[in-house]
């Protein structure tokens, strides 16, 4: 029986990073980038305006107040996509719009709403800049001015091979014309069903059957990674539809069967597995719930096989699935977030495994507060359903006490980290 | 010119939440549900065993040990998805598999791994059973035992409206055999970007254009709420052009127009809006970046026009967009999430208006220390690339010193709250 931490290293090392793919920029939100971006332009392509406003040369507007304004000819009008036609001398001023050029001789903007226009005949036909503008503040060399580069420089790396993208990631890969963007490939998954005792969901409700629902909480728990996985319903217990819908299964890059790895004599997935070619790395690990757990790999699939008690299997895929297949994708951050919190209230636990009790996390960030929602049973689904954090009660321990500090995994948050940490340490 | 909060508010008063659709098992994931869900079923449907192993009497395994085992008669074969043929009686028990009923008489089950088979003539014939078995534990009444109905109760609700539906929702759901469940609706979203400066996606690079990035940043933002924005391309600046795009996008529920609402001559977006019948409730908002940001109502749409710097876009959609929409999905908790954490250098800044600082948060939960990621201008895109947070600094605040508490804003983090939480408290 492996310990969680071993069994987690074990899956791992079976498991790579997948191939490069492709993919459009509409598609690329949330996958790990597979090269590195090097920006093929400047941005800003020279020094632009940041505000709608007037160029000037600050040493001409040194001392302006509203009540004492300096007046200013208005030599040019530049708007974002043009080029100035004209510098800007002492005593001169061009009108200038957000992201639009400076103009030669200027070397700040004065914002339009520290001004105000008026009547006035300049050096330059009244046709074309008939005004002259009142600037009423002073400001320092470089005031409102974007720098050639300060965003992008030409030709330096911007985006780093493993960067996760993020929003700010897709506005870069825009800026620098990335349409179609290398990333990681996407494992596909398959999820199966076992068990005569199981009703199908398009199945009418019989009493004496247990609904199949280890698949749908576990596609749920795969799309939530944002991968599609192919249902492949349920293998009722016969070795011939067991081994025709492993067969379907291990045709993706990662099989998800549910139920069917405990000893009793009706479970025969390991073997019909093992049958196949699948070599089994570990079928148990030390924890509560989700015993009867087992990982194998064959030439091409990664076969999880999954407790086919609900909470089990959820557990159990949160602590093997996702990190495995957060490394397929090619993340560094593989495991679920924990954070440290206090326990509640008493909590009597047996030793020997490491249990993941359903439990309700409250309170500041800095004052986190951790209490069981009540019955640990691993069919209690409902107990998912009122928890919001998983309390991580360490093997060797059999009792908490109010104020004990613990380790809590928090499943419905997507701030992955590097390290399992689920011991205090 | 509106506070964070003020406008914040005003968005939230002119949104409503959606209506109701119904929509299949394997896409309602993260979306809220509409309706109280009812248990049709009890769950488990009677009393069954939580584990593979002997249905037994407690009372006949007192004191049994490894070296002392009590050796019972076995009766019956009891598999999951099957009715128990015999009761068991004193001195005997029943083979049973995890999920199968738990045959009259007896009151706890013992696990396989506690147990040996042994050859033994019973009072059955030798071919239906003709084993005993030697049981090498004691357990207490009701071990192992799921109680009817300790999941899901008939004609208990089981989820109520208004949930956010997880993973364990989703089991939940198939349990109770809803292929179909009624959610509250998505917003419909457009994305407008406006400007004869901008360069798109699929036009030559120009090294005096402007790339258009904030029709990407936006639709990734969009995206990262679950919802697939259609891209409107560029409105160029003339009116005509202008309002036929506009037009367009007055078809959706949400219309995002980016670019084109500071107060330069050639900004016609918001006139232009209200002679099409929008009703702008604000245009400018006391923050940094972000300053020129405008909100409208017309008869189908929510118009967000948001500054053309691409970190003042970003900013301002997380500000006002993500919560609107949030609140169109049925969410309760609209805000992203913010923490308190501690200034680790000191931080020069402008007072009068609330500044959301690109940032970089570090640390444990319980000592979180935040840092600027350096210049703050609201086109160095590669700032947001840099940061994991934005540090808010408050209004009235024109210094935060090292060792100062402030709060942190988190955009990647999908753990929404309730408040906007922007200011200690």
């Amino acid at each position: 029986m492996r310990t969680v931490p071993q069994a987690q290293e074990i899956t791992l090392q079976h498991v790579q990073r997948l191939d490069v793919e492709s993919v459009p920029i509409e598609r690329v939100l949330g996958r790990v980038l597979a090269e590195d971006v090097v920006s093929n332009r400047n941005h800003p392509p020279c020094d632009i305006s940041a505000m709608d406003g007037y160029a000037i040369r600050f040493s001409d507007v040194k001392g302006a107040t509203k009540n004492s304004p300096v007046t200013l000819n208005v030599v040019d009008d530049i708007r974002a996509g043009s080029t100035p036609k004209h510098p800007v001398c002492a005593g001169e001023a061009s009108m200038i719009m957000t992201g639009a050029p400076v103009p030669g001789g200027s070397d700040a903007v004065i914002r339009v709403e520290d001004t105000s226009r008026r009547s006035h005949k300049g050096r330059h036909s009244k046709q074309e800049h008939p005004e002259a503008v009142d600037i009423w503040v002073e400001v320092p060399s470089g005031n409102n001015i974007r720098l050639m580069g300060e965003n992008l420089k030409l030709g330096d790396t911007v985006l780093n091979v493993g960067a996760v993208i993020r929003p700010a990631e897709v506005g870069i890969l825009s800026m620098v014309k990335k349409a179609q963007v290398s990333v990681y490939r996407h494992p596909t998954v398959a999820i199966l069903a076992t068990g005569d005792e199981l009703e199908a969901l398009n199945e009418p409700l019989n009493p004496e059957k247990i609904p199949n629902s280890n698949t749908y909480s576990t596609m749920a728990q795969i799309q939530a990674l944002g991968i599609e996985p192919v249902l492949l319903g349920i293998a009722r217990d016969t070795r011939e539809h067991l081994e025709e819908k492993l067969l379907q299964g291990l045709q993706y890059d990662v099989l998800i069967v549910t139920g069917g790895v405990s000893v009793g004599h009706h479970d025969f997935v390991r073997p019909t597995l093992q049958d196949m070619g699948i070599t089994i790395h570990f079928w148990r690990v030390a924890m509560r719930p989700g015993h009867p757990m087992a990982f194998g790999t064959g030439p091409k699939t990664k076969v999880f096989a999954l407790p086919g008690n609900p909470v089990a299997g959820m557990v159990c895929c949160e602590q093997f699935i996702v990190p495995a297949m957060r490394k397929m994708m090619g993340f560094g951050q593989l495991y679920r977030p924990t954070v440290e919190a206090t326990v509640a209230s008493d909590v009597k636990d047996r030793a020997g495994r490491m249990h993941f009790m359903r439990a309700h996390l409250s309170g500041k960030e800095n004052n986190l507060q951790i209490e069981s929602v009540g019955a640990q049973g691993s069919g209690i689904l409902m107990s998912m359903v009122r928890a919001n954090a998983l309390m991580v009660v360490p093997v060797e321990c059999d009792y908490l006490r109010a104020g004990d500090r613990v380790r809590v995994q928090l499943p419905g948050s997507d701030q992955f980290q590097t390290e399992p940490r689920l011991d205090i340490c």
